[in-house]
């Protein structure tokens, strides 16, 4: 089956937002086995809208459409539709219910255009919007398949998860239905994990590698064309089986998680305890910390030691960060030392700290991008790691970041 | 001029990367004129290409290509349109030198493909990569003007912005140019803007008003059709004091910069010193200031007080925080005692609070989205402000980093 994604709003082709929605369908669509071949913005204008259904229609089997399905007169996908298709627009009773009770119970005047938003094409499938008011509709005319979807993104999802997906698979029963894995990595980059991995990717067939990487993390996603999941996870098995043995000490998760989830659930299992005392990485690695949920669990704090000033207030004598021929704040030393006195104020299990080049300027002669990290550990002797990272001031903060969250999962993994 | 923008890769047909070179263009392209009615996504196969090229010059007359320009089989953009135009590829050779001078500085093998990068089109003008290999191409045939960008956003922002847009402007220099002058906004919604800007925008005739909005931030473009720079700007300074008289106090830039580089500026400006106790925002507020290049000269350093025990550390009561009847950890008494309490322990002029739940559950049996931040000076008396803030985790945290970002903001401007 031949997908086409069309994303329908003026404010895409301003440059306003950002399509994510096409990302979004992209990944999912590759992920039950449907080929996009091509992807259109159109903006908010009935002819050209027209002119982009029958283009896709000539070209593809499944056309998925986001946005204009909101009650301004600007939304018209579904009018361009019906028109293109010579249906009428009727009311979906279920959705007209949701939408007057929605106004009721909120004590809102309800315009009549909010209605439209209740609204699908004659014989089409009306697809239930969990999480907002305007429903999306499953079409197939004349032997191409039609869907509908709101533009906000959170909406899209639900619509698509809860609805959309099985409407899509239902559409195509007679094939195998594709199932997929990811495998997450950290503490190695795309190209060295490719390489490791450069025989089994050469040499493909039954199930498919497919490794891509962002921000300091790398994903390896494995296909494979089979009836059930259970047949599909034992044809996997063999292949994860093969990565793991070569590269099972960078392999944290086997879905899609951050590493520092992974961090986070292993310390709340294991009842152990965390803080941080951060230079160059500003507070990212306690931001990234505690973005996950229940982290106040097991993150007693952190520091921001951004001035020498309040390194010395953390137990880092002058004479080791600016005396003449001393180490000096981005050192080796100054690392271990501000992660053992971070863990003996805090009394954590474990303590990470950072110091280095963020950039864009070098700083005590160093240049940029050399990062320490350092461990302290209630259990053992301290370890520090010299990093050198590339890219620019934002990027050199999250790859230090993740490295340090990948030796932390390291120590727990073998605590 | 109407133009169309294609991304090659089919990297983005799997939603691997997510289309962010599209919306750069789509807002530099609206910057100066230019209308973008179709955005079209291809993957890496010859024969589509082309028929991409034929439908985008039968609607537009500039047609801005991003990827498929670097030196592998699958990079296939230069192939697809000479062969499409009828042209020949030939060699560049200052882009040929430059990649041979490349591979010599770094003792590194080049492989014969390397100098594909080098190749243009015949009659066709070779736009220089000043931070990568492949250069660019821009071409006219049968009056439809042709660009041809690498892929990977930071050389394609770069060539845009150095050769690409003056080749453009060069192309319809009989209209008027249009330009355009952004005004930044914290502390105030959207729709809170809009209702003060109602009047203006629905009256707007020669300077257009467009605001739009990103997490915490709100910004107005301006746009105005003028022969000269100086023209513009008499032409939309009557419409921006209009719009300063009535929002002044939150229009903090008139140009496209975060309020935490405002805030970084004006300190190193007035000599003053900045710190902060974190809990809620888990040390994003430190991470957002210090994101700024220079913030080491002004902000001090900050604690991530995520636990009560690191509150007690900095000096609040455990009779403030836990006790029966005690104001809790989530009260206005607590964030402005962790802000006096770390401006005196810091020393600075300055010093921010947080406390709050940003979910995803209740605490203390308080709802998700209250926070409290604090503020305390050293030459004036603290203040606090209770924020009820909607949204997921991440949104919450970072509406009260921008929104704290605004107060500080408001307190140096009066200073």
């Amino acid at each position: 089956m031949k997908a086409e994604i069309i994303a329908v709003g003026t404010e895409l082709l301003l440059g306003q937002i950002v399509n994510t929605n096409a990302q979004f369908l992209a990944q999912e669509l590759a992920g039950i086995g449907v080929d996009v071949y091509f992807q259109t913005v159109v903006g908010d204008n009935k002819q050209r809208l027209q002119q982009t259904f029958h283009l896709a229609q000539s070209r593809a089997d499944l056309i998925v459409c986001t946005g204009g399905l909101g009650p301004t007169q600007d939304d018209l996908t579904k009018d361009a539709l019906a028109e293109f298709t010579g249906r009428q627009l009727i009311s979906d009773p279920t959705s007209e219910e949701r939408i007057i009770t929605f106004f009721q119970e909120r004590k809102a005047k309800m315009v009549e255009s909010n209605l439209r938003q209740a609204l699908i094409l004659t014989d089409s499938d009306p697809l239930p919007n969990e999480t907002g008011l305007a429903v999306g509709v499953g079409l197939t005319h004349q032997g191409t398949h039609y869907l509908l979807l709101p533009g906000p993104p959170g909406e899209m999802k639900t619509m698509f998860n809860l609805h959309a997906k099985r409407w899509i698979q239902a559409k195509f029963t007679d094939e195998a239905p594709l199932h997929s894995k990811l495998l997450k990595f950290a503490g190695i980059g795309e190209s060295a994990l490719e390489h490791e991995l450069l025989d089994l990717i050469e040499q493909q067939s039954d199930v498919t590698i497919a490794p891509y990487a962002k921000e300091g993390e790398v994903t390896v996603r494995l296909t494979v064309k089979a009836a059930t999941r259970t047949e599909a996870e034992q044809r996997m098995e063999h292949m994860e089986s093969a990565i793991r043995s070569r590269l099972g000490q960078h392999l944290y998760a086997d879905q899609d998680i951050g590493i520092e989830e992974t961090v986070v659930q292993l310390l709340i299992k294991k009842g152990l305890t965390l803080s941080s005392a951060e230079s160059c990485t500003g507070g990212l690695f306690a931001e990234t910390v505690t973005s996950v949920p229940g982290s106040s669990q097991v993150f007693i704090g952190g520091m921001v030691a951004y001035t020498n000033q309040m390194k010395q207030q953390l137990g880092i004598p002058a004479s080791m960060l600016t005396a003449e021929g001393a180490p000096g704040a981005v050192s080796e030393e100054t690392a271990t030392l501000l992660a053992e006195r971070m863990r003996e104020k805090t009394d954590s299990d474990f303590s990470i700290s950072f110091t280095g080049v963020a950039g864009p300027a070098m700083s005590e002669g160093k240049p940029v991008g050399l990062v320490y990290v350092g461990i302290a550990s209630k259990h053992g002797p301290s370890e520090t790691y010299e990093l050198r990272l590339n890219g620019n001031r934002e990027l050199i903060r999250i790859k230090a970041v993740k490295h340090a969250l990948y030796r932390v999962w390291r120590k727990l993994e073998e605590y």
